[in-house]
């Protein structure tokens, strides 16, 4: 009815898929694997009870009131000092903005860099809301391959040099919705490929905290040698994603870009949230209770991965995470997703279909499995449930 | 250093005039009228802290874990109930979308409808966080003279004669900056003559609840009248602006689009802040807070009004509020409202100067006071220190 009134941007974007999906999942006989919840019982209720309670009774009508909109020091301090003391990155909290959870920091990004028909690279698949954020701005895509261990650093080369993008977006850490991980040697050789180039990289990290095994922490790709970098982090998945607390790190120049983008979008972030997670982070040990969301994650990520080995056809392939929130399967080639989706949702099963993380999606036989918001015993059950689906096709 | 990389809306963007002005009346010593602030003592911090307890018993995990993209339920209906009771508005809970804030409404509309040179008509003068948000989306403003009564007749059809708006921005209820109200018949004449218009009325009313007088609600333009309208509200002065919780009332087919845009946007406003906020809502007399807020500004605001009378020049002219946040300053046409606003800070007071009200700002001689965030006897100190400069211009 309003059609004429409506920009070109709205009308191209795509509505989120996995939303669509969600009502289709409200059966609850459904055993659902295509959300990207937490588990609910990884928030720290207790903790966030005591600390309300406090900040209400130590700050008064401060955690109330209109705020800064590059958000609350104490908390960018925090997040300053981690980064530090992780990997030796060296910030200040005046490279930090906080942002209305990660999914604004895309938005704002889209604001400050984004001319119509820019050239934006990600990797294929890549995240479906950065595809959704910079669609608004009219970005023009262009995808690179991603391997087991990482970018495919030849496909990276063409990609360079045929499009010349001004923005990269990837996600070292535990890919959504991959569930893969760049390899040391992958990040040294994209950073080789990339540090001549007029581009900017933007390295989204809402994963890296939930690495299963206690090994290496590996760097970001070209951290602390190049000003052209953006991290992207978040509270979403460590402490609780319905404050919407996320966090952008860049040079002072761009934080600058990002405050007038923000104050144009919302002003501030919640800043009561702010206040709630900064007094959480300084009363409490996040490390601990990572610990326990990584047991809780790394069993049901082990209770998925033995299912699929147990039940999965021979010719459908999987990728086993070592951390984050994500497996993807792959189908033959002949086979279509879509159908295997139709079955599988009367077999009272569901996945994202691999679509939305396509820019141009062309018989694609690939899906998504979330595995951290059901028990061992429903994953097992579920994944059972998919495998005789697969099998009928 | 970014300049390459930077987009052409963001460096056409002005950074908020009103923040770097609240950097200089950092000074404590400085009585400043330049904010927009509530009155702290206005938040019903006892019943918040009494809801928070609540919600965390009541819902669990829920107040933590990801949420919808248009609300909760229960705020909304909420919002549909008191949009019945109070001007018999015919909606449901359908034709609401919670944002984060205001300010994200009016980025979510920038989103959805404007084009690049798209024209969007705004009163003259008009609130500022509109202009810098539409200017993100590349909108070429026309402005509309704001008389006593409302809008200038006249100049309205002139404005839609030539220009052919595609969207209107007004704020009928104590206007930021003016703190004027169009009148009864004012809205009547307004809606007469954009009704048969191929143009989207957007009606921002963050102060109407905040009438001194407790005379007659007055409808809004067009009301129950036409699909075209699309209604804000917010939470930010009748409760806290801290959780950033406003909303859009419109036809349930632009809720949809928004929806959409407020995905790519952030995903969904804050969920705690949300139950929070509804709980207050259902659990106590919002009428019965809302007429102590008014008390408490209607004596500020007549502190200040009677301070003017007793001590500005007799060639300043002012407004007087009957509801809302500010009066509007205009002083004599020959002299510069910059001039007076760096003698006036070093006499310390603050307030903000008219340019950043205008699109194109020209021999401004008009200024903004806020009179809710000061007492009344520090408004009487502020305005004659105010009035003493004046004098020497």
């Amino acid at each position: 009815m309003f059609e004429k009134f409506y920009s070109e941007r709205i009308k191209h974007t795509p509505s989120s898929f996995i939303r669509e999906i969600l009502k289709v999942t409200q059966d609850p006989h459904i055993i659902s694997f295509a959300g990207g919840l937490p588990n609910p019982i990884s928030f720290p209720q207790q903790e966030l009870k005591v600390s309300m309670n406090r900040i209400a009774d130590k700050y008064g009508a401060k955690i109330y009131q209109y705020s800064t909109t590059l958000g609350l020091d104490s908390l960018r301090q925090y997040i300053a000092d981690r980064y530090k003391k992780n990997w030796n990155m060296d910030i200040t909290i005046d490279n930090i903005i906080i942002t209305t959870g990660s999914q604004q920091a895309l938005d704002l990004i889209g604001k400050v860099f984004i001319n119509e028909g820019d050239k934006v690279m990600v990797e294929k698949p890549s995240y479906l809301g950065l595809l959704q954020a910079f669609c608004l701005y009219n970005a023009d895509f262009v995808q690179t391959k991603l391997n087991e261990d990482g970018l495919d650093i030849e496909e990276l080369k063409n990609t360079l040099k045929t499009h010349k993008p001004k923005l990269a977006y990837l996600i070292p850490n535990f890919q959504n919705p991959t569930g893969l991980t760049y390899s040391r040697e992958n990040r040294e050789n994209v950073f080789s490929v990339i540090k001549e180039e007029d581009m900017i990289l933007i390295q989204d990290d809402p994963y890296g905290e939930l690495r299963f095994e206690n090994d290496e922490r590996l760097p970001y790709i070209g951290m602390n040698k190049t000003n052209k970098n953006i991290y992207l982090g978040s509270f979403s998945k460590i402490i609780t994603p319905g404050m919407r607390l996320g966090y952008v790190i860049a040079d002072v120049e761009i934080i600058k870009m990002l405050e007038t983008a923000k104050q144009a979008s919302d002003l501030h972030s919640n800043i009561f949230g702010q206040y709630l997670i900064s007094d959480y982070l300084y009363n409490n040990d996040l490390d601990v209770h990572i610990e326990k969301i990584k047991d809780l994650y790394k069993k049901q990520a082990n209770a998925m991965v033995e299912a699929m080995k147990e039940f999965f056809p021979e010719n459908v392939k999987y990728t086993i995470p070592k951390g984050g929130m994500f497996t993807w399967v792959t189908i033959p080639e002949n086979k279509s997703v879509l159908d295997l989706f139709d079955r599988a949702i009367k077999k009272k099963v569901a996945f994202v279909p691999g679509h939305p993380f396509y820019v141009n999606p062309q018989n694609v036989n690939t899906l998504r499995l979330n595995y951290t918001n059901s028990d061992e015993e429903t994953i097992r059950t579920g994944i059972k449930r998919l495998a005789e689906t697969m099998c009928e096709l």
